[in-house]
């Protein structure tokens, strides 16, 4: 038994992305192989570009909180305003960090506003349900190549006590994001302890060690994970979201 | 342009692992192709077999603490203390987990102390020191196999907010641990924002995803990271562990 086999190779090619881009038809189109048991990982700078979810900095009058935040965080006025609209809760503003939960339920900084790849003057936003974007991604992929693979939207996000980002799913359609192997024997017929691997997030981390320098390329094939690849869209990477209640380090 | 490549490959047909065994020996006659460039991935468990870190849960007296935290988290005191042993700090005990700082640094559940894939009545703890070992481990396949390929010692870790748990480094040798891309700019010419990519965690994460389910594949050959690999040790996973100073969630 030869075992599994991990592969990623990056898309290629793709021309600056736009709002309205048709980015499934640009993927379907590259002349990159993908087939059914494949998982498209898509940066989701990428994914928020073409949906539009930029905003011009001038448009947005920051409210006396974010105005106080920027103070002392020594940020825009402007994107501190755009961070909270996009959260629910801050969790620290501290040492020039803001880490706020976002309307998703994800814990990272700055809520995913990002100035970086986008005209000067404008931010990104994180996409407004990026599982619904996967979703919609794969279907349109599914139309125009005739096979249906994962998709997974991507971020690097930074960790509590440990330095630098490591890539994580914030979207998923038709991927298993987690393998619970609770419940089941390791070797010796032992129950293994407390495994649920989270494969959404290993395929994005998977996916961003062959971006290039500049992270031109938005969109990454990784093979090797049909196993977990499923017909349904599933429960998206909504499924790796630790519940409040269960959050013992907000 | 082609762009890069990654693949992850797991080591086949690796025998049960025993104090004592030349692990180094064991890959380099594995007859899986290992290149100068190419990362060797291995499992922490199979680090502390061979290492010995394996203790008889018959040989410990628990104190007073760990049977006050067993009870309250309905653990095995004697797991508990030596949980405590391994630890400079209980992070959170609640709800049936115990989240402690190891001594070199890392946070995770439990120490990293683990009854799974070892004989009955023993626990696996976390190698002494897995930098060392990683640099060790590198040493001696360079011996046996005339290359040095980097090595990673891996382990899956929960993440606070996040359900599932992910592989990260917790030792390294010959690989940068993080690609540290602050200060550089975007394709528009723009500084790309708080990029440090946790190459070493992102390595380990891929080769998780090509071991089978019973985790048997303790070796796991990762290619196409060579940009990353050094002929130096360099400065281990330990440069991964966020400065106590900086760190907002204890």
């Amino acid at each position: 038994m030869s075992g599994l086999r991990l592969e990623a190779q990056p898309v290629m090619g793709l021309p600056e992305l736009e709002p309205g881009a048709d980015l499934a038809g640009l993927i379907a189109g590259s002349g990159v192989a993908i087939g059914a048991g494949d998982v498209v990982v898509v940066a989701q700078k990428a994914v928020s570009k073409v949906e539009g979810r930029l905003r011009a900095l001038a448009g947005v009058m920051p409210s006396a909180a974010a105005e106080e935040l920027a103070v002392r965080l020594d940020k825009d006025p402007r994107a501190v305003q755009l961070i909270l609209d996009e959260s629910t809760e801050v969790l620290r503003a501290e040492r020039g960090v803001l880490i706020t939960r976002t309307r998703h339920g994800y814990v990272c900084a700055n809520a995913g506003v990002d100035a970086s790849n986008v005209p000067q003057g404008t931010v990104a936003l994180l996409p407004e349900d990026p599982d619904d974007s996967a979703r919609r991604l794969r279907a349109s992929i599914a139309e125009r190549a005739g096979v249906a693979p994962a998709v997974v939207v991507s971020d690097s996000f930074g960790r509590p006590w440990r330095l630098g980002q490591a890539d994580v799913a914030i979207g998923c359609a038709g991927l298993e994001p987690i393998d619970d192997r609770r419940g089941e024997a390791d070797a010796g017929g032992r129950e293994l302890s407390a495994t649920e691997l989270a494969v959404a997030d290993e395929a994005a981390s998977a996916a961003a060690l062959v971006r290039d320098k500049a992270g031109r390329e938005a969109v990454v094939v990784v093979r090797g994970l049909k196993r977990y690849v499923t017909e349904a869209d599933g429960p998206g990477a909504a499924a790796l979201v630790r519940p409040h209640e269960e959050d013992l380090f907000s």
